[in-house]
């Protein structure tokens, strides 16, 4: 995958399980593709003990580790695994939209196929390419997740309450998850694994049914890309990673990937990505996040307070503008101005 | 401009020249934006010599040291200065985009001034907003650049040979400044300070042009952003500076905003943007860049040779695909495949 | 205290409390010497309101944020703060050993004085000489700390339970910190603040007791330094702040600094230096930390496991080797072999 | 060697020529123990061609890349090569100082042999043991060093002239590197490799020396390890590592360990470790570094230029305080306060 300067070579290692029940789904889920979120590693172990045991209906490719490049830099005791460390772009950016729209139009499933075949041949010529690292990496976690119903992206982000990235034409189905704050976002393009799946298959879908294609699927049965947020970064939880993998396993069930029958999902909160607003810091100093991530809060609550220096240090709080749910704040307590200091959802929808 | 965790507050200083003739046109220039780029502030030195000594004819802001927080950090002995050390963004890709077209249309001076402050109070309003602090910088600096008729934005490019970014419908005004490898860039908007000025005032002009505005000027009179590369990053020379700043007043000087008659320009090489190619590292290891920047090279000859290692250690050429100048290259000798090794023109065109 | 690259001038803020009583004895507290160990500084914000409100019986100096500059560095959203980013070096290994020997000989409180003005004038000579930043630092915080019965250093470790570095010919006063994990030292140098102060003056007690030096105090009442790890680095509480506040007015309280009757200790636990054990890790990949801080565990239970990749994922235990209280660990989960994975105490004796 | 986060493993790889002539003594040579000084390893790429032509007396033992883990670090494009990301610790303060005095006393070939096998032995069962990975390392290359009378440590340092660590009992046979800088140290021990080797002979001589030790060897032919700086960091050159390996082989044939005859050195300064000057920055700004690494200057003449910022920028020179000879200077040219700006030889001696 990539040559080091010290001669030393870096793989990304594939587990695929072939489904015991043909036509059944396909799920692909990898972990890690910033170096620093590292909770889904666990969670695939988990997967593939799982899947030992008792191999799913459909077909599941797991790829922990998707970046083995940025889980090995360090600064200090801590990953500078969002982005390149060289570049500063972060690798969760650099995927490729490619488009579906003009394949000719066969009957549904042929015509997926024929889509699945084609963008794997796209990504091949590509990747004969003088790419950088980044784009290289992210087309070969693109051609390994080809032909997928299912992409499970597994991140963490900085300290944080479990949540999700949706496309908003199948939200319903991500409740199945078992993680109750659900953010959705419109099927547009900005870089990232999950967009790359939906992006493209619900502009042919729009594509299908202005021309009036005869058996168009209704959107939920489009691939499509989910982002899972599992906490924070740097840390990892062997007990945690059970409770993960088994939401995981509750959706693949709900989709018949795996056997069983799925547990109905509790009621979650729904945010569109337009109300999922960063709060930038207006204080330089520490914060002290007073907030729990996750727990919703009304218009005037203390969400932190930051000691800040000077000729005498004082405590400013930053409270909540409206009624909000912290989903996640900085890493640190060091802050300067104009840093990311919480983000939170917001015009929340009980679901 | 920011406070630090620490309570230190880092600021901008703007040196403001009033111009000695009424309408005699109008400069900005600042450096630094990328804080390990800081050749320009050497630039600016200079010219805020010069200018004590001889006001200009026309109006000139000079910002020097325009990112005092990114300078300020280090890894190990250099400057983490092209992005953000906590976002990795990258700091000239932060600038805003203004629309200008949508003024009522009165003759050119005054729908020229009334786009300005226009563009002034939007300005003023975003800066109000909670911002990420790479936005505000950017922001902060546009207000400082409006109303100027040339913008010019001192950079360096890691281990590099001058060269200059300028919007294709004025290129051949950028041979003034006196460095012969231009590249030509078409007017949008991908983030930059220099677009940030040139599209905005295109798009109005081709929008005017549509409906056959009376008195248009030609192209070459709009307002209009240049990126100066002044060499490599990490370095100062004050006696290079002379001639940095030497160039630039040239370039004053044919535009009015200086006085006395400028030098008619030399030779240069004009490459468009879709011709300046990078290649990246095929090979891990150590590379030894042999070719010269800003010399050009045929077909096939050497470009680097890069000793990489393993159970024996063996030099490996990297040649040139093609006739090229080469621009820069990576400022490290130690290399990972998919780094950027080397920019290089191509499809040189002699002007 | 330094002025850096972009002009600004970083500066650090005392703040003294002349004491009610005289000769009442002097404490100098002094928080954030690593940049990212920033509790001490909400502890010190707790002590201005409190000395605000009741002014201490002897004088205290007070230091919050003693190292502006290491504070204000960042990598990603961390801060690189236990050594300078460009050298290296821990910012507490730059300290000074001073010798107190050769003064002459007049009785003890004189000699005290005399031993203190000597060694204030030979730091401010040294202050006048060419000096790295770090050795100028410290020798600076030294400078303040002249005079100082109690130098108390507050510090934070990676993730970790609180616990005290305490010199061992006066551990038992540590005790009314508070804090049940203490460590205690022998009164050598290696660098750091709390050394600094407790090493030379331990040295001139033995020479004096070797003289028979007529009225030799007890070496509990020698001037010494402790140093206090206030939990985990990057995170600060104000409300744990209140407690480890209460703690050091107890410790005050008890030696007369501040007013009032001391509580008596609680029980705690005391490990010597070298017993204080490194276990660093002999598995590269993500370590799930799986024993509490701060609390005991027999030989052979499990303190961490790590999921190890490769062909296929595996966890691997790092069980105890003896009966032992862990104190530390890494900062993140993601681990190379070889790197400090845990801390603990062994041979503990309760006390 | 050393295992990482994402189940790589990095190895250390040697070649080992057998000399042609049995005892004709052994050579050792590394190169890039910091990461970030990589000529060495192009030295050593010359080395390898040559003696696969022509195969040495003495038996030889090449390693280059000694430090695979520090290579492949990236901060920017630059590589924090000096000390180890995680802990700060300087990569080359890391070696062990093994104690040779208490052997029992045969003649002295055998008293050699003894010494280098229980050095051996020692080294193994450290290896054993729980160890910080920079001490692993260390030792690990002491292994490889067991035995060798010369043993030659190629580094680089900042932007620099070529220079050279002598012990100082053996200080003439330094000038066959053909290296017309030399540094002199004393025999003792600060961490590095070459003081690893050189200490513990010299102590047992000197020891010998004391008791009468009958046939006694001159000190010069004591096993000693040098250290060479090939200029700055960061870069490689081929061309020059040609020039660098004639050096080498000049030292050792002039040694025996590669046949032919030696060319006699041209004259070189000495300067003692003493005399060697750090010059810390007392301006903060941009340097601009006017004179020439390698080339004497008088007192009074300008080293460097700063160009200093605040309300406006001037330029401050730092100039020779005596007679000297700048050898290397900061490898950025933005500098805070007390940065190392300058090192110059004082007090030189030509030889």
């Amino acid at each position: 995958m990539r040559s080091l300067a010290s001669g030393a070579v870096l793989h990304i290692h594939t587990h695929t399980f072939k489904g015991t029940v043909p036509g059944a789904g396909r799920a692909y889920i990898q972990s890690s593709m910033h170096g620093s979120e590292v909770q889904g590693n666990a969670v695939i172990a988990e997967l593939l003990e799982v899947f030992a045991r008792t191999p799913p209906r459909g077909d599941v490719v797991l790829v922990p580790n998707a970046n083995p490049f940025a889980i090995n830099q360090k600064a200090g005791e801590y990953t500078p695994g969002r982005f390149d460390p060289t570049t500063g772009e972060n690798w969760n950016r650099t995927y490729w939209l490619p488009t579906l729209g003009d394949v000719r139009r066969p009957r549904w499933p042929q015509l997926k196929q024929q889509a699945w075949s084609r963008l794997a041949s796209q990504l091949r010529t590509r990747l004969q390419g003088d790419l950088p690292f980044g784009r290289r990496l992210a087309l070969t976690l693109q051609s390994l997740a080809v032909g997928a119903d299912y992409v499970i992206d597994l991140h963490c982000a900085n300290v944080s309450a479990r949540h999700i990235y949706t496309p908003e034409h199948c939200a319903d189905a991500a409740r199945y998850f078992q993680i109750p704050l659900i953010l959705s976002i419109p099927a547009t393009f900005d870089g990232a694994m999950d967009e790359s799946v939906s992006a493209p298959w619900w502009t042919l879908w729009q594509a299908l049914e202005a021309e009036a294609y005869p058996d168009l699927p209704p959107p939920e049965d489009l691939p499509r890309g989910y982002t899972l947020e599992l906490g924070g970064q740097e840390v990892i939880s062997r007990e945690d990673a059970r409770r993960d993998a088994a939401g995981i396993l509750n959706f693949l069930r709900e989709h018949g990937v795996v056997g069983g029958r799925a547990k109905k999902p509790e009621p979650a909160y729904l945010c569109r990505l337009e109300d999922y607003k960063v709060i930038h810091s207006r204080h330089a100093g520490h914060a002290d996040y007073t907030a729990a991530m996750g727990v919703g809060v009304k218009k005037g609550a203390q969400l932190a307070q930051t000691l800040q220096f000077g000729p005498s240090p004082s405590w400013l709080p930053t409270l909540a503008e409206e009624d909000c749910i912290p989903v996640l704040h900085h890493s640190s307590a060091i802050i300067h101005t104009g840093s990311e200091l919480l983000k939170v959802f917001t015009n929340v929808r009980k679901v």
